[in-house]
């Protein structure tokens, strides 16, 4: 499934769509940011085929999201474990699974819920603000020109 | 191009990917949610093949995000306008892009930025936060299940 390629767009929505806006790569990353770590596991809950995981978990480390570690209890197993650059989708996730608890369930048919692990408290909505608190929506926020640089060009691939 | 379909799913991150999962979808209300509103400024902006642009059209409008009114002009034209759900969605959006800012640019390269419209300044960075401020990370949440009702199966399609 060949898709026109968004990586070298100049908005990071697009570039960033470009890298996990696939459906299957940001599930296997909300499992394994909640802990689950080897082929098996990722098979079981997502049911998916397993040359399309193979392939999915192959871009993921390909694109520094998750990474290869030799296997907790010493098998010969490997384990994929999310990065630094993986863990920061955290935001985008919690984003997601808001805007659909929002606006995707009925009264009453939500049967999980994020909590704050130390007080057991729900998760408050996120929310755009500016810097000195105030909350923005779409209308409030403008899309600034920055002069454009010689390293425009050199962009990293970390 | 068929996928297994989500929209059941009890998780709703998968549920919010089956409605916004796809790239093209997310650009489209990007664009929408800036003031774009006619099928001909989308297809400039996007550079989409005209089929595939209907078709995600069709299927944001069906899905309750974009919905059509007659042209602001008075023309004959029709409009695609975002609706509250689809407004929604800027948060989503913006957390996408502030992890592409942070995770996929070299430094230099990005050419904009998002600012307050009031202030002129820098969007501050979206955080998962408790209801408390203490920010969390992925090791600070829990996903806790709750009590299924009857109400379960019968999920609103709005």
């Amino acid at each position: 499934m060949k898709r026109t390629s968004l990586e070298d767009a100049s908005c990071p929505i697009a570039r960033s769509l470009d890298t996990i806006g696939d459906w299957w790569s940001l599930l296997i990353v909300r499992d394994a940011i909640h802990g689950k770590k080897r082929f098996g596991e990722f098979q079981k809950s997502l049911g998916m085929a397993k040359n399309i995981l193979a392939t999915r978990l192959r871009k993921l480390v390909a694109d520094g999201i998750l990474e290869l570690q030799p296997a907790s209890d010493g098998s010969a197993y490997q384990e994929y474990v999310p990065t630094e650059k993986g863990r920061d989708l955290f935001v985008i996730l919690m984003a997601l699974r808001q805007w659909g608890e929002r606006n995707l369930y009925a009264p009453g048919e939500l049967d999980t819920l994020y909590v704050d692990a130390e007080r057991g408290k729900e998760i408050p909505a996120l929310e755009v603000r500016a810097k000195d608190g105030r909350r923005l929506g779409p209308g409030d926020v403008l899309l600034k020109s920055l002069p454009s640089r010689p390293s425009r060009t050199q962009r990293a691939r970390s």
